[in-house]
């Protein structure tokens, strides 16, 4: 029994240098993974060394940290507590702590001087009150949604200052010549954060925003543009095709990015104007898009669900009758969407996605016309469910669809995006004006909008041709 | 023009006291609802004034003051810092603090020394890279998500350590100084916190999952209950009703619950055993039982959505054929899911989900042979859809609420739940078999599952009698 349990020892420490060198490699790959996926991570960790070590030199050398004195060392925590992957994060955290910095410092020297006038044995009770009274208060107001969103840093710092500055023992000037000195080195530390963020390879939170609502319009159009080529295929196509299937996965990422979109809103709120966004850029308008793309998701989720459950029992007389038009309609829908997101991402306003709609409503009017017409009398309706679920699934992505191009027009209106060969039908010119005139200020949220009325009809045909529809497609 | 704006701004100012009051009043009735939504954010708020309080005051005495010197202020910072809603957010953070401060203090000290070695020049050169390094490494390590969620914190006052102590101008013995006062108040700060976050009101990230987990099941079964009813009233139901439908709008919040239940796993992992909770509860498996809820949550979304679009284009003779199967099945996976979440709250282990599981897949059944028969030859399929829909959602339904179930089951297995009245029918027992067999060591998994194999039927019948279903139910 022993010798045996040393054998298991002696064979674990011998399959150990392996265990331990497949370990390391296994760290080394997903490190690279992590670098590979993102390379700003790399930039960005390099940014915050190169920050700390200047900030920690102008810490070290003698001269100033004779001015400073101990209170210099703010100036490293500022750079390490501040300094976030985002510009607008960064500027978010540190017009927090400034603020919060000043505002709690001058309370903190009126509460201590007023604590100091009452007295030995007053003093420590009315401290007490004091940062009881504001550490309770403001805590409580971090729970505000909006506050906690937006201010959250700066009430901790605010108690934080508070705290330190009226409970420390020192005397009124001390404490004058205390509250200067944080100020100034936080402002140093803050200073070092926000130049070396937006100087050197700045990651802005507002592209981010901008890219991850393109990419999740993008998502959701592949996956459309493929969805009706895969479940209408046979059984003999699926033996033989091995093709990558991750395009239909895409979408996935996008049930679950509301979170994310809120904090790059927030972010990029603090931002200054930088590249194509202005500093009043309409973030709100990006969440509702946002919530309109997430909405599709959940319809994209139930469609998939029926890929997976491969309803082979549906019957063939259905099946080709719907073939044809679910397939074009979820088709349209992914090339608009596609179309759409392409557009967005070059920050361009152009109709391009409008015919793809067209097309899509024309397949969703032509398929409920198909389901209208009778049928075979002996019917199995078991056999008409799977395809009809489909099929009304398909219906509602049109509808979800129409939604999201009309919000991502309004916020094109909002953000001035640029006007590309605006050849718009008489309709569409139509829904523009009654977007501008909804507003209070036509004239100042709808400057750019350039209409062309070409004579394009009104509706477009089912069957648009190839040459026509690419001329739309400009 | 000119006394034109003047009367503006008059009235203007005159109705300033009233929006202000209206606006006072607004924040007012936000603060009592923030309070009222969940009254532990008053008890935290309290909780941190006091922790606050009394680590300032004991800074302010002056024979501690004078002990600690200027590095007592540490404790207050840790107590702003460190205080978190619940108790293993708070843990976790003066853990993470506590742990990163030793490690980094001892290399920071070692870096020093080293630097402080290679004479007047090289020193700030040296010290230079070391900051460099290490900050841009530790930077990098916080994008690992597994290390994001566990130890963001203590990578960050590793840095801000280090940095601190190998750049201060300190002497060696100097330096050993600041270092064990850091530690010690740092220590004082954060037993201050967890003491008082775990011995007064105490808010358990763990109870908070677990009742999270509990709420999502039954708002999933809220929907399901009154969705039938809701589903299949007719015109004049619908113009009679006037009753409150927010039930039906309950499952919204459960669409977006991943990050939460993500985050309290994370804060509950650092928690000691508590009530019902032991310290190495299976928290992972809460996360896999809130996937699948949000699996079935998106199905919901979807069928809320033929709520909505209100399909009274639906035949009425499709629609009376099937009411009776769907509002069963709808109304049975409710009652499952129901039944399972009061268990599951009060952390037992019953088998009173299975008979309306049982139920529900009789009801599916059925509907699946109702739609099998034939239909009347003139049949509009159109009008066939929406309902055909509706059934397809309502069996995907199904199939989400037995894998809700079972995963249940199975964490009630690894949480050892307390077995009530196991009437457990042969089959089941079956099941909870392979469960434990699956497991590498089932006797350790699986020690308390009792089962009293009684003589219930193998399979429940269609139309159980009220009286049997009670029994089983107990």
């Amino acid at each position: 029994m022993g010798s045996a349990s040393n054998e298991k020892i002696g064979v674990l420490l011998a399959s150990l240098p392996a265990r331990l060198t497949g370990k390391v490699c296994e760290i080394a790959n997903r490190t690279k993974k992590l670098g590979q996926d993102d390379p700003r991570r790399i930039t960005h960790s390099l940014k915050v060394g190169f920050a700390l070590t200047l900030v920690s030199l102008f810490y070290y050398y003698q001269p100033l940290y004779n001015s400073f004195g101990a209170s210099a060392m703010w100036a490293v925590v500022t750079v390490i507590v501040v300094f976030e992957f985002s510009v607008g994060a960064t500027l978010g955290k540190g017009l927090n702590r400034g603020l919060a910095t000043l505002v709690a410092g001058a309370l903190g020297i009126g509460a201590h001087h007023l604590a100091s006038l009452s007295g030995h044995i007053g003093e420590p009770i009315l401290l007490g009150i004091f940062v009881f009274l504001q550490a309770a208060t403001s805590t409580f107001i971090r729970f505000f949604p909006k506050i906690k969103a937006r201010y959250d840093y700066g009430l901790l710092i605010f108690i934080l200052t508070f705290s330190l500055i009226s409970v420390s023992g020192f005397r009124d000037d001390e404490v004058l010549d205390l509250a200067h000195k944080r100020i100034s080195t936080i402002f140093i530390g803050g200073f070092a954060c926000v130049i070396v963020s937006i100087l050197v390879f700045p990651v802005w939170a507002g592209e981010d925003l901008h890219n991850l609502i393109a990419a999740n319009i993008e998502k959701l159009g592949n996956f459309l543009e493929g969805f009706g080529g895969e479940y209408f295929k046979t059984l003999e196509d699926i033996a033989e095709s091995k093709d990558d299937k991750t395009f239909l996965l895409g979408y996935k990422s996008v049930l679950n990015s509301k979170s994310s979109e809120e904090s790059l809103a927030n972010f990029a709120r603090w931002e200054p104007g930088h590249g194509r966004f202005s500093f009043r850029h309409p973030w709100t308008q990006y969440l509702k898009v946002g919530a309109l793309i997430q909405q599709c998701s959940y319809r994209i989720e139930a469609l998939h669900g029926r890929l997976i459950t491969a309803d082979v029992q549906v019957s063939p007389e259905i099946r080709n009758r719907i073939e044809e038009s679910c397939t074009k309609l979820s088709l349209e829908s992914g090339k608009a969407l596609k179309a759409l997101a392409s557009d967005f991402r070059t920050m361009t306003k152009s109709p391009s996605a409008d015919p793809h709609i067209a097309n899509a409503k024309a397949a969703a009017k032509s398929l409920k016309s198909l389901l209208k017409s009778g049928l075979r009398e002996d019917i199995d309706l078991l056999e008409v469910v799977p395809a009809a679920t489909v099929a009304s699934l398909l219906l509602d992505v049109v509808n979800c669809t129409e939604k999201i191009v009309e919000s991502v027009y309004e916020l094109g209106s909002l953000a001035n995006f640029e006007t590309v060969e605006a050849t718009v039908s008489p309709e569409k010119s139509h829904e523009l004006g009654k977007i501008c005139s909804d507003k209070k200020s036509p004239m100042m949220d709808c400057p750019h909008v350039v209409i062309k009325i070409t004579e394009s009809p009104p509706v477009l045909p089912v069957n648009i041709g190839k040459t026509s529809q690419q001329a739309l497609e400009v």
